[in-house]
């Protein structure tokens, strides 16, 4: 049976950079262990809003929901209505992001190397919102024991596989239970208490701390276990040190379904020119065939993209002049 | 009538740098056109919970209430429980966070000059969490329309007055109002709409892309007005790029009262030596003597401190081998 993805481009730079990896994936296919791509073409964001009245049709929805995977590109004004929903309709209840320097782009701190596992359904994300008064507004942010265990059973799971950058042998846990202390406090404890039992190494940061300690010294992190909130802008900032939202992929993980993207957004300056880089979604594309099981060819999707980085084309973002092709075709030929 | 100001050494090298921030407010009292200051010592912290059974008595928490100002060195274990009544005590909407790369300073990114401006009064810090069931808690956030045009009247005070980084002109609101709509919606539209109001320039930024951002190029900011929880831990990745929290100053603004307080926290591993590094509690005390309007010798007691860290002895943390009171006794002689 065909593996079968729906593919949402979305907005923007979305529409090069999505072919790129489906061109990848496809190349990949043929070449290594997996069985063949089937692919369902459904669409999102500003562009469908202007002319369907809806960022996120149902048609949208149901297409990733039923799918073994979805790939998405980027949406602009229209994010978080397209991507909270899509979140939700692959049931995914970790966001992998890992934030990595890579060969021969500039980084603020080049030897970052960190994987963020966030939390994907609630804390503010899950907010319930309410207009008290005229003056007054409340959000209800949420901590449930069974979500914060199955992140931090999944972040043991990821530890014991090996998947933690180089030389790392657990995780820390980032909150702020010194002031959400029943809230916080339940998912640190909840998160540390699994680690225990399965007798992973954890330790903890407040975020706060976590904030000015990664810039001074990315080294101290490997693997780092948060909230939704916390993961958003932790991982950010992570971004930023290795360079910026440009080259990073992630995967929003379910129990049979999973979300692939880009870290970045539309780059509404170069849409449309066919130099948009598209390693961040080739990136996001091993992080699906990995999420197969083929480990192996994720690994050799990486191992293309640094090889392109370290001595092949490279788009304007990285001081080059190749067109978005230029870079999946080099890609593809060092598979 | 004297300036009567409350004093909370705290724990571990708040009793050391305390007294040397003291000895700076004496001396520009003797020297600038500052009247007298008039102390009131009382205590909080981890020794004071150990001993009393409560973290903060109430004689401090009045002590600090009826000063004019209030001057805190650090708390352990139990900074929440102190800090957080202490910036209730004076009546504290908000928190001022300077971060600003000094000379001969290791900095990750050197040309960072940013004030963060955070609301001190609500967000998840006004938050009322319950425990709804075995598996659930939650967490209401708070914001109003009063406590948001509080802060940007503020900011548009302190832009006017010439006392953000230089050049800056305007500032930035950074929020999360695409996912806490409701919340950061207002508090986004109210501190924009008092900068219209008052023809202060103003613009926004996403939290996370903040966090993105800053490393990759903090000069793109100057004043940042933020909530209360985004507040912390932005300013606290700022405090990263300029070297750690180290330095770094800060002030809680009230109506009538103040409470000034160095970022960093008790050092336990060098309390008690005499080699703690004075200069974050002596810019707290120069943020108080502005505080009373008397800018100049808060500019003499930062131009002293730069000097000093230009060609003047070093604590350790700075590589140097001076004591406290050499450094203090240094900044005294160049005021
Ligand atoms: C678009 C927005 C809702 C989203 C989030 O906050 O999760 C984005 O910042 C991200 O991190 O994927
Ligand atoms: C100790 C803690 C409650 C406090 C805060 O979160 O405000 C600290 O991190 C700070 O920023 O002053």
């Amino acid at each position: 049976m065909p593996v079968e993805i729906a593919v949402i481009e979305g907005d923007g730079i979305g529409k090069e950079v999505v072919p790129a990896a489906v061109e990848v994936l496809d190349a990949v296919a043929a070449t290594g262990s997996i069985g063949e791509f089937e692919y369902t073409y459904v669409d999102a964001g500003d562009a469908v809003l202007a002319e369907t009245g809806e960022a996120l049709p149902e048609d949208t929805y149901e297409a990733a929901a039923n799918a073994d995977a979805t790939l998405f590109g980027a949406a602009g004004e229209t994010a978080a209505d397209v991507i909270l929903p899509l979140r939700d309709a692959v049931g995914s209840f970790v966001n992998i992001r890992p934030a990595r320097a890579f060969p021969g782009v500039d980084a603020v701190r080049s030897e970052t190397d960190v994987v963020f596992l966030r939390e994907n359904t609630e804390g503010v994300y899950a907010g319930h919102e309410d207009r008290l008064s005229e003056d007054l507004s409340t959000l209800t942010r949420v901590v449930t024991s069974s979500a914060s265990r199955e992140l931090a059973e999944f972040a043991c799971d990821f530890v014991e596989d090996g998947r933690g950058p180089d030389g790392s042998e657990g995780f820390t846990v980032a909150h702020k239970a010194n002031v959400m202390r029943e809230t916080d406090g339940r998912f640190r404890d909840e998160v540390l208490a699994v680690a225990a039992e399965r007798g992973v190494e954890a330790d903890e940061e407040l975020m706060d701390a976590f904030a000015t300690k990664l810039p001074l010294d990315p080294t101290q992190y490997g693997v780092v276990v948060c909230g939704n909130l916390a993961g958003d802008v932790l991982s950010d900032l992570a971004a930023g040190l290795v360079g910026g939202l440009g080259l990073l992929p992630s995967a929003n993980i379910g129990h049979d379904n999973g979300l692939f993207e880009p870290v970045h957004g539309t780059a509404p300056d170069i849409a449309g020119e066919g130099v948009a880089n598209p390693t961040a979604a080739i990136l996001s594309a091993a992080m699906l065939v990995e999420y197969f099981g083929y480990v192996e060819d994720g690994n050799r999707i990486r191992d293309a993209v640094e090889a392109v980085l370290t001595d092949g084309p490279r788009t304007g973002d990285l001081g080059g002049s190749a067109t978005t092709t230029e870079v999946t075709e080099a890609v593809v030929e060092r598979l």
